[in-house]
């Protein structure tokens, strides 16, 4: 008998690109959770609107949750609700998508860019693994018959990118110089792998995930991959995840990326 | 006949700890620098005395700097008056030595906390390597001649540490969590990476360097290596540069370490 991916999810960043996605191919899916959260900065503004009219759809299964990841009272708040919502179920999967790219060249990128880059695409991260660290306990907890390690049980995912290599930046700069990015996002590896550690005992596998080169707005018109293909990797390696890949970097395809 | 390490050279934090030893040894040498500036956030402090009074008894070679890393106008200040001093032969060599440990748990660290680290130990040297880029070109036009890359003509080293690792990083979390200080010495070692690259074509050569574990504040009393003898193999890996080791991570004693 085919089981579901996970009983429930966060997605960050869930309004537009590939966050939206990934609630619209988990929310169709046969085998998708039973509670999806929406996370998204402005759930009232007009760039949530295709999402509101998603979960709408879906008012079963999606709950829209405010969540502005570069405010810790804003995360704090989220894992609130998400609580009062799963109980003592927990929360199984966390996908830490939102993020941000300022483009910047060495003479172009001043101190307020790098640090606005790494307080969304690091801090942000940490604090959500902080604060639902609780409600990831408890859902890892209720498998406690078992040792290993899924996205059933309980785990976050940490969307990173080829940009963060450290060893194949030579072969990748010229193309894209990105210094706050690419500094920030080898920032978010090496959380990654902290978390790895820190969380293996309860039973929480981390891992980051490249999504590929993807036709949002921030990877532009010239990306190979749509949205719906980058999605339809990213949650096959997602669900095939076992404790061997904790503390890993892989692409959607499921390779193997060198830090 | 033996030469110079270089003309020039800036260390950053160079009041106490390794910075203070390498500005030490530095004038010691008989082949040190002929200019050493020792930047340092307080210049009239307290903490300044040990290095005002060897500037004092090393006038000819020691200008103290009052530069603070965490402060974009300190750097640019600082830059302009090393220019004054060089003129026309630029700075061959900057260490970026100052930095941070601000130790925590995921349940200890929060936003600001880790924005702070990152702003001293990753916007920082990138705040220098943007003001002080002219000055590090100059000096490397001045072997025109020669397209090969060393510390004498022109070099930027970060100084980073074994916990910057992520490769290594579940071999020694449990003993050092230290989240704020490992993520952002990781963002560190790809600022050298982006910036190895970015400046190869001006020949400044740019590597991150391991000091040890070190008997300083930062290290504590029971790190096994004294500051000398960490800077004495650190200088050593320093002088025997060359442009093979660009955009590498090696130790104090030039062993290579894995990102
Ligand atoms: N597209 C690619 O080619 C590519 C390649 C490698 C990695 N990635 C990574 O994939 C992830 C998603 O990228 P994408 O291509 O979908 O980007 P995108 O189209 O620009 O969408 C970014 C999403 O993140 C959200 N976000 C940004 N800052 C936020 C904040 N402070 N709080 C909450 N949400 C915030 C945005 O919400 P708003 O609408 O409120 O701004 C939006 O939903 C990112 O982590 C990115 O680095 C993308
Ligand atoms: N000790 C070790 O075992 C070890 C191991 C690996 C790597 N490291 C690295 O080695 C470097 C030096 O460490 P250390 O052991 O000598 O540390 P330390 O004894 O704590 O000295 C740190 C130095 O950095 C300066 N500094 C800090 N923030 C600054 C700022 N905003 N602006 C200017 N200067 C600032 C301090 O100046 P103030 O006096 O003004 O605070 C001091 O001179 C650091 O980058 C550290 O990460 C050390």
């Amino acid at each position: 008998m085919a089981c579901r991916i996970c009983y429930s999810v966060l997605v960050t960043g869930s309004n537009r690109g590939i966050g939206f996605e990934l609630v619209r191919q988990l929310v169709d899916s046969p085998l998708g959770p039973v509670k999806i959260f929406a996370g998204c900065r402005d759930p009232n503004g007009p760039r949530a609107q295709e999402l509101q009219e998603l979960a709408q759809k879906h008012q079963d299964v999606i709950t829209v949750v405010q969540l502005d990841i570069g405010c810790p009272a804003s995360i704090t708040e989220a894992s609130k609700l998400v609580e009062a919502k799963v109980q003592d179920k927990g929360l199984n999967l966390i996908i830490n998508n939102a993020g941000v790219n300022i483009p910047g060249s060495l003479a172009d990128t001043g101190k307020s860019t790098m640090v606005d880059v790494y307080t969304t695409n690091v801090v942000g991260p940490m604090i959500v693994a902080k604060d639902f660290r609780p409600l990831l306990c408890k859902a890892a907890a209720q498998f406690s018959h078992q040792t290993s390690m899924s996205c059933k049980r309980s785990a976050i995912i940490n969307v990173s990118t080829l940009l963060s290599s450290i060893t194949m930046c030579h072969e990748n700069f010229s193309q894209a110089p990105m210094y706050p990015y690419r500094v920030s996002k080898a920032a978010l590896n090496m959380l990654t792998r902290c978390l790895a550690e820190d969380l293996k005992n309860d039973g929480i596998l981390v891992m980051a995930l490249h999504p590929g080169w993807v036709q949002t707005e921030m990877g532009g018109s010239e990306a190979p991959l749509t949205a719906a293909e980058s999605v339809r990797g990213m949650l096959g390696v997602i669900t095939n995840l076992t404790e061997k890949d904790t503390g890993t970097l892989l692409d959607w395809k499921g390779n193997s990326i060198p830090w």
